[in-house]
């Protein structure tokens, strides 16, 4: 039987909205990929007794508890205590991480405090987990068939430690895979994908096939379950075909990262070079484009023109155009798009003109009224979007999804 | 007594990672507005019997249940009947909604699908909150002392409802306060100030002081409960100046968005202006600085050069200087910002340029090197930092901020 896992976090400022548990996210990510169902999560404040209570219930529908959180050296840090209380274990000085502690403020010339040395502290004869970005260790035991897993709250320390420590020590629990492919989609919603593929979701088992929305678009999931991953991959290969023959048109990639690295791809595999010039989403194309590693070779820079003097200055926007129609309009966003590729010699350039609110614009154009431009050696396109008057940042986002959505069609086009 | 919550997400997407809960962190802090304990955050998959048991047992341990997700019209979206089911209650069709799912259609000219017809069905004898932002309308009763209310998963529907059905109708429950203010502080960590405030922390109960640590920066929150705002607040103003007198150097702002808000906010009231030459932030400055309404006033806009060419033909980069130094050098961080601010006009000129990795660059400078330039009518200064292997991510964070503290430094001395 598959592994049955409940995580636990610990932390009042979960509690009080201060940060998102997004441990529980990258976990149940690699859990799943590691066969293991996350059932439950579970947050709780820095207070012993319900943390005491969630464990208690835990090891009661599960077979796997990690909890993340409360093992740093201040002073509402209770983890560790408390699952030494309730699985009946004691709290030991481990002096080999007392020394690494030691060694480790030693080299940063750092004062080592006395509520550090707490970091040394784990349940007896447990498996030790070392911190390779931080100071507080994480270890595993297993207790009347239960393991306990111990990570550290901060999602760097949790996501190394997961992976140099708890992902070898359950790899050796499991048996079984569970694997997935994502379609990645734009331009369609969660309830279209739904009702394109309601008689598939509905009759698939293994595999199956489940719609769900992410912020600014949707995915499919095709998911098997199985004895090994190849097994796993035979089931998934022809339920994709399947998926793609309905709604193949709206994906923009399976197992990709996003809309920018699919276009970095596609870039590179068509030996091409982009630029942008932007106004309302103000440099997120390029740092969006930026964020994927080796955009270098593909993306030679961009202009951010979020004032007319820019435009006309750096972009050589006419003045007149600027005047005659305003910032916010399609002979702008071509100007500024064939600006661009004149300025940096790019193959292609992407243009972003448009209200990104909270307030219309001194012309009276709405929130949400985007213009997005594209240059080429084969011209220049523009395309008039209206968003509506939603937030500044999904105005922005799904500028810049459209944008990049233009690009990734553009290039598939090419042999 | 204060009110108790618990909140509820549905939802197997959360359990396999492939969203976080950040429900759970937006309704956390407006509940802690209202002077509402959250004491758990449960997260359950489209499962109708271990959505019952999560509800049966948050029945007994407190006196407001709040479930995110499952209202949509899709297949695996079960909470309503559970819920009906757990606590007794018809789910039964509210003809004013299936009207106005109806007319909601009709003005989208959407087909209105069968399972669409679903979201007009609610609990009988309920609040009903109505969405504004999508198709599923929530909804709050109250049984046996408890009220459970239900908002849909989709973070912007969901935060929507919360402030225009779920917060009055919970509002008329409340009875005292929680307000708080929290410090922003850039350039110290977690462990730091709970060193420096740790006599406090122990001392204080109400109101409390409590460090915590967010991504790439740290913050201070002081709480109290009273029994109105204006009592909390008199309490609050003694305490946050206690904590300031101790950490007051490092602290960048109280109850701020972030650095780049504070940064808009003094150049604003300075009437300065700012411009931007990023070479491995990519457009990260430029972006943060725009994701602050009003930005127009304040950033001309900025020079993304990615490449050399870029640095060297729209900068003015001497091609001499990249050459001898490199592009990751003092000289060309200097060059940079001298050159963005003579294209641009702009009174501050900030330039990044460095190793965001993963891999070292040509010359064999290390990931995580990067220089940092500020340039005024006073001359120009540049920063040397070494942020360490760490991700790409972190790396262009850490360059954003040191890049707005010094910015935010120089308003600050500015009379």
């Amino acid at each position: 039987m598959a592994h049955r896992a409940e995580l636990i976090a610990v932390g009042s400022e979960i509690l009080l909205g201060n940060i998102a548990n997004t441990d529980a996210q990258m976990l149940s990510e690699r859990l799943a990929e590691l066969g293991i169902n996350v059932l439950y999560h579970t947050v709780v404040g820095d207070n012993p007794q319900r943390l005491r209570e969630a464990l208690e219930l835990a090891r009661t529908r599960v077979d796997i508890i990690i909890t993340t959180g409360g093992l740093g050296p201040t002073y509402d840090d209770l983890t560790k205590q408390t699952i030494c209380d309730t699985f009946g274990r004691k709290n030991v000085l481990h002096p080999e991480l007392e020394q690494w502690l030691r060694d480790l403020f030693a080299a940063r010339k750092r004062t080592m405090t006395a509520n550090n040395l707490q970091q040394a502290y784990l349940p007896e004869k447990c498996t030790i987990f070392h911190n390779h970005n931080g100071t507080a260790p994480g270890c595993a035991f297993c207790e009347d068939g239960v393991h306990v897993l111990m990570l550290p709250g901060p999602p760097r320390e949790c996501a190394l430690m997961f992976k140099t420590g708890a992902a070898p020590y359950l790899r050796s629990l499991s048996e079984g895979v569970i694997a997935s492919h994502t379609l990645r989609i734009y331009g369609k919603g969660e309830s279209d994908m739904e009702s394109m593929l309601r008689d598939k979701i509905v009759k698939m088992t293994n595999p199956t096939v489940a719609p769900y929305a992410k912020s600014d678009e949707c995915m499919l999931r095709v998911t098997a379950k199985a004895a090994t991953a190849e097994e796993a991959e035979a089931m998934l290969k022809p339920a994709v075909a399947e998926v793609m023959e309905v709604v193949g048109e709206w994906v923009y990639g399976i197992d990709v990262d996003n809309l920018e690295s699919v276009c970095v791809s596609l870039l590179k595999e068509r030996g091409k070079t982009l630029t942008a010039a932007e106004s309302c989403t103000g440099g997120l194309l390029a740092k969006r484009i930026t964020d994927v590693p080796g955009a270098s070779a593909v993306f030679l820079g961009g202009i951010v023109s979020y004032t007319n003097g820019i435009k006309s200055k750096v972009l050589n926007v006419p003045q007149s155009i600027l005047d005659e129609y305003g910032a916010v309009s399609e002979p702008v966003a071509v100007a500024m798009a064939e600006g661009a590729r004149a300025l940096t010699g790019a193959d292609y350039a992407l243009s972003v003109t448009g209200v990104a609110g909270p307030d219309s614009d001194d012309r009276g154009n709405p929130v949400g009224l985007v213009y997005i431009g594209f240059a080429s050696e084969e011209g220049t396109v523009c395309r008039k979007c209206e968003f509506g008057k939603r937030s500044r940042d999904h105005i922005r986002a799904q500028a810049a999804n459209t944008a990049f959505d233009m690009l990734r069609r553009k290039l598939s086009t090419l042999s």
